[in-house]
């Protein structure tokens, strides 16, 4: 199943996409897509998807997820990306926290903010978590998940890494967490080990690579977070990006405004987000 | 006003405690203390907190306030901290984030994760957003804080420090948030910049200290980071601690299983928390 949340920034209403690619408004099924309902997914009725009405239009997509707790990213977890950015394979997870603020539309803008310079892209694999999760096995630790989704882990590079920053800082601008267009449930993505993914800026590609080259599994992640803290229901987890970012190049490349990134990961869709600097940017609204 | 959340855990309701000390049910004037609360607290009619019930017994006091976005912390923002610690004074401020779900109330137990060896504790001036701060100045800073409360930062040295962390990593573990046992209004606070900060362990006072010390003051704080990220309503930013954590003396002292800690800052009250393993402690409920 295809989860969706569409309509204006702050306002969003809960919707699937059906077999056929229809969007369909679920508000009469459920309150909204978040921990609560993610929890009972398998409960659920759904037989009668196809009597749920069917939007018209071309309605814009929020996060695919509301109500997020903790927004965790996980750092260098592919080995070649570890390679370019000239930091070793970390021995266990880099675990860093991005702002739940952050989070917007699969296709909303990248805003940067006053005083970036050096905003880099990263497609990710997204773990959003269904059931509670504290000191699971690696073996039990996908029971947990309810689904997955693309991530863009928006990264502006001076911030993470020079001057007194961890790496929170940033990670966590507003609209540095395009997530979606879908959460897709996770009985419909066979083996999350295997799932190409890419990236390109102004149609050029940066970023190709594939889950399969993960350091530390979903699994291993899922179950090394649970031990730091409990998951809950909602939580999203952003699992490392592979090589090809703004920052390994030579001379490094960073997002400027007008460019367009658009990325993708098999079975979870495509993003597509113009980047504009943050004073064009619509009003603040309240966090997903 | 002293705003408080009463109950059992994942239960509690909101409370007042009025000029004379009394705990009083405020469920029928408002649903929670959350965001959406604080950001109106302004044009609410409190007249009549006397005509609200007043609660008999000694409840538990959950966190005073719920429905967290962000729980921001600043690291090193006390010269004399900085100086224990053997880091330079940092020259803007150090920012991370704890897990939100790491919140407890004011008297509830400290439970050591398993694995952890190092806990310290953090005596600190907790401040809640109380209306939206996007790129404010300095002296614009405090109109947004709706109030004030102790918290301790909680942190595990071990995964905050060694191995591949990022602070994130030892300052969010469940229970390693407790905050309260009010939130103290900021009209009630003439000047968030002289408040006097004590913390003890077993009766034995380790911290000795006051805001008049810290490096960036809060309405520098509240500035610097909302030129970072929007701050919204409900927001908890942890400011720093002064000296005489465990880390720094000679050997280092850490929290262990029957320790019983104890703080308190001039106008916002005192914490007392015993220290369990994580295997006594209660079950699991979702953050506040």
């Amino acid at each position: 199943m295809k989860l969706v949340r569409f309509g204006p920034a702050g306002a969003e209403k809960p919707g699937l996409v059906d077999a056929d690619g229809a969007l369909r408004d679920a508000s009469a099924l459920v309150p909204d897509i978040d921990g609560a309902f993610l929890s009972r997914l398998d409960g659920l009725a759904l037989d009668d998807i196809g009597a749920l009405p069917i939007v018209e239009g071309q309605p814009r997509l929020g996060p695919c997820v509301t109500g997020v707790g903790k927004f965790i990213g996980i750092g260098l977890n592919y080995a070649d990306h570890a390679a370019e950015s000239g930091l070793p394979v970390p021995s266990e997870p880099i675990v860093f926290l991005k702002a739940n603020s952050c989070l917007s539309g699969p296709n909303d803008a990248i805003r940067l903010p006053a005083g970036a310079a050096k905003t880099d892209w990263e497609v990710e694999l997204g773990v959003v978590i269904g059931q509670v999760a504290h000191n699971v096995r690696p073996a039990d630790a996908l029971r947990h998940v309810a689904g997955y989704c693309i991530v863009n882990d928006v990264s502006e590079r001076s911030w993470q890494l020079e001057g007194t920053g961890q790496w929170t800082k940033g990670k966590s601008a507003d609209s540095f967490g395009p997530i979606g267009p879908w959460l897709v449930t996770a009985d419909e993505i066979a083996d999350p080990q295997a799932l190409g993914m890419w990236l390109e800026v102004n149609g050029v590609r940066k970023q190709t690579g594939s889950t399969a080259t993960m350091i530390f599994s979903v699994a291993e992640v899922v179950s090394y977070l649970s031990r730091l803290f409990t998951l809950h229901p909602g939580d999203l987890i952003t699992t490392g990006t592979p090589p090809g970012v703004g920052m390994g190049m030579t001379p490094p490349q960073y997002l400027r405004p007008g460019d367009r990134v658009q990325l993708g990961i098999d079975g979870l869709g495509a993003q597509g987000c113009a980047v504009i600097t943050r004073d064009t940017a619509r009003p603040v609204t309240a966090p997903a």
